[in-house]
């Protein structure tokens, strides 16, 4: 149901399932204010009946939330439920020729094993979608109708490390990673938990999940290692602070081999020349650079002639680490400039 | 069951029922530094059979919760629960011959259909204990044996207004009184509510309960005014911001007749001179100047010529206004200097 | 130099004097969506030749601050100085045939003797430009070509009283206002003074400059009424508190006679009925709701029935309070939407 | 001048030489609460002439800060001093025979190239005190009277790792130590730098000095190996974020030969027996357990097959991370319970 309108411009007609969580908010605000199309409906099970600008009166819309009872009225759906929401409700949707992008984990992980162990649920093999990171995989989406966005967490590193693994000419022998994350507390989602309260985290810091973070296999995929029996020691500690948006990442790399800092530089440089949203930083980043953007900030901190590396990321957690990219790997699939609506 | 210890110092034996709750644990606190108690029990239905220091790490102590079953073994008891829930052991608590220390709304109004109309609930004329404000009610306090605690914000609107209304000499006649207070977060309690989630609360401000507050009585009743009634006009409009602890209060006064800033502050020195935590201060004061204090600072902020007074006061509404006050008014009680363990 | 663009549709060329505070830095941000604008110098003399994203790294561009020396060449020039400093450039910019907007406080007063008592400062008489508040005044500013941007503080207040003071029909007699707001810090500007750091505003709450704040005059002045010998009683206490974008206010009013609460929001709906930025909301505002939005909320809360009523209202300090009610001015006087890169 | 008291116990005479910063204001506090001390004066060069209340009103004195000219009165004192105003003065305070304990990072490093490197000021080899790790070097420090307290990073670095360097048996053979660390604002001191400021630090994390920082020789020095020539690969990234208090870190560690996690904490346990304030904690450890305290909280949150643990401490910068493990010294040096005044 492409929708027409004066002046002969299409508008692509757009839904989006799971729409009261933060996520679904934040693509509810960039898609409202997209050129190319057209918001159509507003799912989400526990607030059907409640107009958005009830739970979220920063969006100026008169929309109101719906059940979504298996509607296949739009071109393109958004996905943005808990996980395992998705697990049967893409196939539906992809049966019906709809283009499909989900925001969960459900289809993240190409092998079932690692999604079982690390989601506590199984799927099915080909329960596998395009993995939606535009700088790494920018071909595969543009050829894609269906794209599983990457984790918050994961893009943040993933994107801190790919040319280091990735990269055609100059990739290094990676031998371990440590990375440490401090992430926004909207990461955790709208919950009404008491660890999560304004009283337990304000003035806070708290590590959890230490080694066990479900982005931890996803990453290694991204990066083209297996997870299981990766090629490098991998360790991975997320935090949550006293801050609502953001995620901050600092990658401990230790290379194989010595590398120089400007080679370093130049291998980024090189590596994300086309990249609208991954900015390279002579100077340290910080969260405040990026909350409210779609960037993905890095800066190389430090390499040391033991091959030691220090590489900083910065993100939006609610945009380039879920709704922005989310609207970037729309943008890529229609063919339309890929930062429309996110600049 | 008063404990001797070696030396010669009598020790009073103390439990706390429900003791898991913020105002619960800043009790526990102070309770375990006091030289002169023994904290014998902490009683939390909820939590029983968790150490204290599980839910409160920062507490150095190895007690453990316990159900209340009726224990009536230690001299002191304070009751931290829910609104409602002190109605009924508090008279057995006193019939067993206990001090008591009620830090809820239950008893705090002597007029049952005042506490019908803002608690929802009934109650017997005769559930009234001594309103448990040192500083307008220090000798009632000497020689009760059962303490009815201030609310935080009454204790904050009490205070910047009492000289006005009860000094012996000086008072004024006040025809209007608009009160604006901040609370931090924890005023609602150890909570689960999204709206108090700190992904909501961060970098916000919301009013609520405007002119509905459950407080609006009990700051009448303890000025002297009938609270269905008042001889003035009295608005109270409650918010929490971005804060855990502390409760900030504007108080725009007006008085029949203007006044002249250095007598009120005269007034006020002259009403306060022996109290060893309301500070009369000169310039402007602040949460900070108060967190993790037992203070309420008063400030006169304004005085212009047609009668118009703004007061300033700030405390910390876990300590002067719930659990600092508290062990203020048992030491009263006991005769000890008021200020031990609270400075 | 009026720019064209392909297509045909004409672009207006826009400068900002003054870009590297908060609200320079946010008018920045705007206009850079802005369809009907085009960005064409950045003047900042204590950061001539930073690049913008240097200072402000969430902007997307590639601009380098320049100092000011006169130029004339855009079409509109917004001005975002510290207080004084506009007094000069701006008859400059008017005899050159542009259009200005001004941010400060220097044109806001009419009464060069209230300017004279409030900002320390003198200035002549015919220093006055169209106050653009435009839900008071759109007709003035259409009529315009110079306009001195209101307050943040004072918009928040007088959308909050207007329709009582104002409106052509309904309006009521108003005895006494008591105002008191809490503000971002970010109201304080792009500062580095002890009292707004981290360390010392995290979980505080101050107030400053009670009954002396620059806004009063300005308020009074937009009701109809002298500030030198207002016709009701008027107290302003401003706060700061522990966030750094938003205006939170609290009006007590009293009226000459009791009013129903359901007249006061008929009164406002039928006032505000053709206002894009005001919205009256039936349930509690809070500061959340309005942030990184032009939109000012109000919520009449209480009527009570001896005509005292509680009025609520929230902005961001720096759209509506600042750089998005300029740029909604800039819309009206060029015959655009209001709301054109505002939603 | 050891002052008696009524009842015959001693008090040690204290002076506080830079008592106005943010650890000489926690210094203050917990002084005045000790009850084997008198604090006799607090020294303060730019704040000389004012009241300590009037800057730190929760602090319940009447003192008044002066300016140090010398005086040798009292028995003990306290230095928390920029770095580098420490140099001269220590010397003349031992040879009038005081007693000594300096916070800064003046005389920490025993390696005068070591000092040059990294606080760019030469200092003389004998420039060193006993370093006042009280669970590292106990013995030391009670034979000693002059004491170097640690670094707020390095303590928490250093308590974290000591076991596996120092412990006499079960000590291991570390291969590389990957340290970050969020520090709360505090720790950069009263300051009004912009980059400190609400408004920029609010929902922000920064990374800084990355590789660089002054504490990394000092907990190489602890820990028994070289700064210079480590006999393992070493980095530390500090970061802050939006908390006054705290410190958490994150230590990746490398070992020759993997590990099983329930002998690690048995090897922790084992070193730490005897350590009021240090707690090993069995589930993982948050700012807000330590926030206020004296202790530090260890947690071994991850032990995987190849040698790589994830080690979690918690401390607050300005007690365990200053103010309060200086006066744990000095409990030490005088033979007191190590915990008076610090529970």
């Amino acid at each position: 149901m492409t929708v027409s309108v004066s002046g002969g411009s299409k508008k692509y007609s757009v839904s989006i399932i799971g729409a009261s969580g933060y996520s679904g908010a934040e693509l509810t605000r960039v898609l409202l204010r997209h050129p190319n199309v057209e918001l159509q409906a507003l799912y989400a099970f526990s607030q059907a009946g409640k107009p958005a600008s009830e739970l979220y009166p920063a969006l100026s819309t008169g929309m109101v939330y719906q059940n979504y009872g298996g509607e296949t009225e739009s071109d393109i759906y958004f996905l943005a439920l808990p996980h395992g929401e998705a697990l049967a409700l893409v196939p539906e949707l992809l049966k019906a020729g709809k283009m499909v992008i989900d925001l969960s984990g459900d289809f993240r992980l190409k092998n079932p094993d690692e999604h079982a162990a690390f989601y506590k649920q199984s799927k099915s093999a080909d329960a596998v979608m395009t993995y939606g990171a535009p700088e790494l995989f920018r071909q595969e989406i543009t050829a894609s109708r269906s794209i599983s966005n990457p984790g918050c967490f994961a893009t943040s590193i993933t994107l801190g490390l790919a040319p280091l693994f990735l990269a055609q000419e100059g990739a290094r022998v990676v031998t371990a990673v440590n990375c440490t994350s401090v992430s926004g507390i909207s990461g955790a989602g709208r919950s009404s938990k008491i660890e999560l309260s304004f009283s337990e985290m304000s003035e806070n810091v708290r590590a959890y999940k230490v080694g066990e973070h479900q982005h931890t296999p996803e990453i290694l995929q991204a990066l083209g290692s297996s997870a299981t029996s990766p090629s490098f020691d991998f360790t991975f500690t997320p935090m949550i602070g006293a801050l609502v948006r953001g995620i901050y990442t600092i990658l401990n790399v230790r290379l194989e081999e010595p590398v120089k800092i400007d080679e370093l530089k130049q291998l980024y440089k090189s590596f994300y020349g086309n990249a609208p949203f991954v900015r390279l930083r002579d100077s340290m980043t910080e969260v405040r650079h990026v909350a409210h953007t779609n960037f993905c900030d890095i800066h190389i901190a430090h390499a040391a002639d033991q091959g030691s590396v220090v590489i900083v990321t910065a993100l939006d957690n609610l945009l380039k680490g879920a709704a922005g990219q989310a609207v970037q790997n729309m943008n890529i699939m229609l063919g339309l400039d890929e930062s429309t609506a996110l600049l």
